[in-house]
């Protein structure tokens, strides 16, 4: 099959072309490089460098027929989207209506796209399932909210088998630990092995379900078998994990002693959500496969090598 | 008082800009004249050419404190939105984020925005409060719904105080009638006394909430009292008024028979809505002052003269 994910130099990205490539098929990539790292792009993935959200950019893929479009890209921080909701409207909702109208002009039948537990903001109680109302705290929520409603239309219009994936706090093994801005787990532990300190910006009762990435990648294989309308679907594993657990699991893996301190939030954090998964493993046969312990124990692992 | 109202050179945004001229306000507007023309621009009001959505024509405010500024320009069919989806969201979702960042800059603490009933989609049963569940069928839509979302944020995160206006269908007396892809009542109307045929696309049985422009220009003059959060409002009579009975109203105030056809609908039309206005009501006070029989009679006897 052929296949176009874009922001392959990302996290996600890398991980789901990755797979896709090793299961034998075609995938080619688009990413603008800005927070992604071209050797991250998985080999023997046709990479085009470039926004998403730039036609002249989606034009170059005018000629080719895919399979299936995978849109990942995206500037990805709610702390980040306050810095330039402009920049965050483009990457994340105009980059969307882009590939769907190519999507339609090209005869490709489905689309997934990387949504974000953040559509949901705050909610008491904090259980989030699929029909829970919308409040988004950032600028980069809004736009994700926007792509999955264009999704909606374009399933209902234009006959576009569409997917949305509200993948909650993504970590594991791959992580960027350069980007101090973006990944719970990765920050933290970014500043655990680099400087034996870790600063957490917030409330250390504030709290996030984690998910491991390759059930994250499962989630988006398993997308691929929808073959009618619009839905979407929360990616998670129904575990609220606090952000003390999660500093005090970073230090229980390390051989050495580290610091914590807390500080001032950032505008736009959730004090904390967890998602209900029925949804997807009804209707996918997804569920995570991973706990938080034995993720963090990976990670760990591999960023004390890799970071 | 100084304001800044965009689209002063389309239908609402004239009339709102008007009615604030004339209790001695100033008033400037930015307006991009792609469906506005520059002779409905009030005399008195400062005109700036150019899209919200530009930056560059933004920042042509850099220097000015206004008192409020109301946002009303916008690319506002549903149906044009299926053909340039991208502009629409430019137009009716970049453009609020320049405007709230000027706002936030200049030290501007109101804004109101014209949004519209177009959020809630269709529902059974169809009458919408604020609480509906929004399940938009246009592009047009989902980029009023990333704006209203930009003001919440805005609204909690840098103290402006933002109101969303849900406008149901606006007719009256000032209407384009050149505009053959937006308003109902003014394109029937036109039909009616251009061709003395009136060519309806889709069902007889659709229905909608019409409230007159006089009425509407007083919700955004007394959305201007409000000083605190943000919050959104239905504009509406609560009023049913089925397609067929539209027509039929203006064909009874017309001096000459007129025919009517049937024939298919365009993408994103909703069937029908009508609003519950209590919340507009109890919070600001406003209420309908003009039944949709006395506002086609206004209007047709004004249209016979301009049309």
């Amino acid at each position: 099959m052929n296949y176009l994910v874009t922001g392959a130099a990302g996290f996600i990205g890398a991980a789901v072309a990755s797979k896709l490539i090793s299961e034998g098929n075609n995938v080619t990539t688009i990413d603008n490089l800005f927070t992604g790292y071209r050797e991250h792009i998985p080999e023997g993935c046709t990479f085009i460098e470039g926004s998403a959200a730039d036609d002249s950019v989606i034009n170059k893929l005018a000629g080719i027929h895919f399979d299936a479009i995978i849109h990942i890209a995206g500037q990805s921080s709610g702390e980040v989207s306050f810095e330039d909701p402009v920049y965050d409207l483009q990457t994340n909702a105009q980059s969307t209506l882009l590939l769907l109208d190519m999507a339609r002009k090209t005869g490709c039948k489905k689309f997934v796209y990387a949504s974000t537990m953040s559509v949901y903001g705050d909610h008491i109680p904090p259980e989030c399932d699929e029909g829970t109302e919308l409040c988004p705290k950032s600028f980069y929520a809004v736009g994700k909210i926007a792509s999955e409603h264009y999704m909606r239309i374009y399933a209902q219009s234009y006959g576009i088998t569409c997917t949305a994936l509200r993948l909650f706090n993504t970590y594991g093994v791959g992580q960027n630990m350069k980007n101090l801005k973006q990944g719970m787990a990765s920050i933290y532990m970014a500043m655990a092995i680099k400087d034996r300190k870790i600063v957490v910006k917030g409330s250390k009762d504030r709290f996030r379900d984690f998910v491991y990435i390759d059930d994250v990648v499962d989630a988006f294989i398993k997308s691929l078998n929808r073959d009618e309308g619009y839905d979407c679907f929360n990616v998670c594993t129904g575990v609220a994990t606090k952000v003390e657990d999660v500093v005090s699991k970073i230090c229980t893996n390390l051989p050495y002693d580290v610091d914590v301190e807390y500080v001032l939030g950032t505008p736009g954090d959730q004090f904390g959500i967890y998602g209900n998964n029925q949804k997807i493993f009804n209707s996918l046969g997804w569920k995570p496969a991973f706990s938080f312990d034995k993720g963090i124990e990976m990670m760990t692992k591999w960023a004390m090598e890799n970071c």
